[in-house]
């Protein structure tokens, strides 16, 4: 059986937070207490990926969900028919010297290989960011055993992700924008953007929301709201299994150039003046 | 004994929408089916204020609640200094020739005959826009019998206001920002806000949240994160009692410089492909 929400004891899920800010004993932690540990495989090697999954299931009971955030396959950019043009010109020329073009690169997060670790893996619940994977490798995760979620930022993207869950990212979240096209995300606050994609897609279709949620009264509207859990970085990153330090400010490294909410976010922010949980109950 | 928001059937506040989009008929309709409707007064002449709120008294069963709303006190601009200086540069010479300098005038909507318009007709509630009264205008107001609202988009406004309740605004909002400063209003999402305004106010301040709440799940999400009630602009002036095809587009007059939210509120909305209310329900 695929990972379902209905699982959790607490609707909430940890944010994978790309950049160090997620880390094994967080994701454990979060996952052991109840919520939905998550860790992060962007800017990481497969090897790296491999060992953190391997770190997290020994930390935690047998069978106790977790997931990892993968960044979508990348696009080819605005040169792909002037490189392919270019390329075509040499064949005649490079066949006969026997030579090999070679093939174009467009990618250096090893999205491939990380793809065939979580199928390898049976990694329960597999996010994307920045874009939504193509229908045959979104049926081979869930072949495979993963529940696919696709993070969205706009109504469009909604619209457009396949998935068996949409993370609806609200313009208040604290790291990188996760929208399909990271040049023009969406910038619509979550209670919005919420109510706007619940519009568009069915019913059914489980909804995660993220952006700007640090209290549980936060939580408590979201769930109002029709979301079936609540997805929060900053606050983990503030606990003590997380990298508070390097993740809550704007150090993190950014794939996004789209900065943080800073009066949500930022030292001036009253969360920086307030107590945070240090560690997650753990379940009896 | 002065309005609670108690006192309602439903926590509904239809918001005032300066500029046209609401008439006595919708305020009447709003507050008749167990919400608060309000009035504007800005844009608008003493004398036409005061027709409109006879004309709302009389649509309405005695004793039903309703509310108007008042653009503040103007500010003295950045040139105050300059003209204060320029105007005693010609005193001795007027007061030679026997004539009188007169006062300099900011403001051009009748604030100050608007307020004592209201005092003296007692209307229930009052919200503010744009900035808050000085403390000694807020005790006239309660002293008469009116809940002073004061309009906010930034914790720092919420920490400033002296009100018996906050309207707390998000970026989301149709109209007009209602903050303090006009040329920048606070620019963080209403989920977002509201925990921030939370954890810098005192707890028992009742809370009135606005900004893109489009629907009942949108209510019910202001609702739990401990707001008392929910203001709906947009959603009103589409009913058959508003003013809606001048007040739903960008075609509204407005004090404010900053633009409706055109992907929440735009023609491309889904909410202008959705049927709506017509009229609110009466109470039996």
């Amino acid at each position: 059986m695929p990972f379902s929400l209905h699982e959790l004891e607490h609707p909430i899920v940890q944010a994978p937070m790309g950049g160090g800010a997620s880390t094994p004993a967080l994701a454990a932690a979060v996952s052991e207490a109840g919520g939905l540990g998550f860790l992060a495989a962007g800017y990481k090697t497969v090897d790296q990926v491999e060992r953190e999954l391997a770190e997290v299931r020994s930390a935690m009971s047998a069978g106790v969900p977790y997931g990892l955030n993968l960044f979508a396959p990348p696009g080819h950019g605005t040169g792909k028919a002037e490189v392919s043009s270019y390329a075509d010109s040499l064949r005649t020329d490079a066949q006969a010297q026997g030579v090999d073009l070679g093939d174009t690169r467009w990618d250096d997060d090893g999205y491939g290989e990380k793809l065939d670790l979580i199928c390898e893996q049976r990694v329960p619940v597999v996010s994307l960011t920045f874009g939504c994977p193509a229908p045959f490798e979104v049926s081979r995760l869930q072949s495979s055993g993963s529940a696919v979620w696709v993070t969205v930022t706009t109504v469009g993207e909604a619209s457009a992700a396949s998935a068996d869950a949409l993370v609806v990212q609200g313009v208040e979240a604290g790291g990188h924008r996760g929208g399909f096209d990271d040049a023009h995300p969406g910038d619509v606050g979550l209670l919005a953007l919420l109510q706007l994609v619940q519009a568009a897609v069915d019913d059914g279709l489980p909804i995660i929301a993220a952006g700007g949620l640090m209290t549980g009264r936060g939580i408590a509207a979201v769930l109002a709201c029709g979301a079936m859990a609540a997805q929060l970085g900053t606050l983990h990153a503030l606990s003590r299994s997380g990298n508070g330090a390097r993740s809550t400010g704007h150090d993190e490294p950014r794939r996004s150039t789209h900065c943080a909410h800073p009066s949500v976010h930022g030292p001036d922010s009253p969360w920086h003046r307030q107590p945070v949980p240090s560690r997650p109950r753990r379940r009896a």
